[in-house]
């Protein structure tokens, strides 16, 4: 019994803390929430966040797969979507099977992870995301991601196990980031350099398109998601930082004769 | 139907025969057998030999979980020792959590499959030994492997699920060898997704920020340089396309007020 406590502890504080949150996207089944959890742990990976999991959270199933990943499941957080879940991280890339015509940059799994650890290196908090079983990420969803990692597979069966898909991101993850007894705790993101949060972009988003709305900038209103969504992958790509986040807000606010907003010019402080 | 059976036709083409062999020694759970069944699929893997599997073999468990990894078990075969189930092979590597004293090379999974290729191309045939859920292999079945693979993990929480421990062997062997069937390449973009030039970007740069002097949006004259450089700078990092500035424009307009620009339509000539 104290052995096993010990190995609990132990087991907490053998945690990347810098190392990826992952967030499963209305999961079907407790089974692969456990068996992921039970994978992250095994490389290392801790803060794991459920959006609308199909059958509630705590989930006893979930607990019986995930073999004792507690340094996990104790910590698990779950949101109502999936924006909530990712608005305090910097890059999230997300996984699919499916060929999306997104614009996104397409990934394997080590340049994922070799693009996510530089981010890192620049104070980015990152974050994985995976779909449910079946149906996979909406494109409204898929749109909030940086960038899509594609898993080489065998074409003729290429649907993996949902805890399989986030193992394999999460032992890329460790291979590229060496034994778990070398990590360092990453510095502290400070400054208008610093990436953008996925909240800042998301009001940034939300300011612009409501400023369009009033403006009638939409033909017709059946045509408005699809042009939302191709407006938001585009300004996705920048890796906005939070100074440019500002400086587009500047811009609407301009453009659009909006008063400017109380506070420090732009860039006198942080 | 015939879409099913045809699926199942291409996957069992989609085999990568000199790929190893997995043998799997006194399985416990027919899940697992199964679980591993799909992870081999996934990366081309079919060739699945189990000795001394707890339940028997048919086993229904197994077959739930492997999804339909059909071109896998129709052709599994059941041993009743570990000599006899690796006896046409060359090169076989043992997976195991627990540091053993056999002197015998100890490699990464890369390093494993890199050593395991090698050898294939000198005819030889390959084969990968997992061991039973809970005790791992024997001392005398670890002896007849020639190397052993250590995948490095979380050292507070190091037992990985069997099928997971045989996707990331399988996953690494994928990556090794190459898609199994080469992937063709995306067709030119042409069009509205075609690259901007750019003296189309220049034009959207000008545009904004004639835009922006009209509503005074620098603070002072000495700062515009450097803020319109900024902005510049921003946007050049998207790599836009000719819709991206067609729509940036339309926001511009429909922000400022400007009347919509006359012609077709976006989108419905190039």
């Amino acid at each position: 019994m104290a052995g096993t406590d010990r190995r609990k502890a132990y087991a907490a504080d053998h945690v990347d803390k810098g190392a990826p949150a992952v967030v499963l996207v209305r999961t079907q089944l407790g089974e692969n929430i456990g068996a992921a959890a039970r994978a992250m742990l095994n490389c290392g990976l801790a803060d794991l966040r459920l959006v609308q999991p199909r059958d509630g959270w705590p989930n006893v199933k979930a607990l019986g797969a995930a073999s004792g990943a507690d340094a996990v499941l104790s910590s698990t957080r779950v949101y109502g979507t999936v924006e909530e879940a990712v608005a305090d991280l910097n890059v999230v890339h997300a996984t699919t099977a499916r060929p999306r015509e997104l614009l996104k940059p397409e990934l394997a799994p080590r340049e994922s992870v070799a693009a996510m650890r530089e981010a890192a290196q620049g104070g980015a908090r990152l974050g994985l995301l995976f779909g449910p079983e079946k149906a996979g990420l909406k494109n409204e969803e898929l749109v909030l991601a940086d960038a899509i990692v594609r898993i080489p597979l065998n074409p003729a069966f290429a649907s993996l196990n949902l805890a399989q898909a986030v193992l394999i991101m999460a032992y890329e993850w460790r291979l590229a980031s060496g034994p778990l007894e070398d990590i360092e705790e990453p510095p502290p993101p400070t400054g208008s350099a610093r990436p953008a949060t996925k909240e800042e972009i998301l009001h940034f988003f939300e300011h612009l398109e409501g400023a369009l709305d009033e403006r009638s900038f939409y033909p017709t209103p059946e045509m408005r998601p699809k042009m939302v969504q191709n407006m938001r992958t585009m300004f996705e790509r920048i890796s906005l930082t939070r100074q440019d986040v500002q400086t587009l807000r500047g811009v609407v606010r301009a453009l659009t004769g909006e008063p400017p907003r109380r506070g420090p010019p732009p860039g006198s402080a942080d």
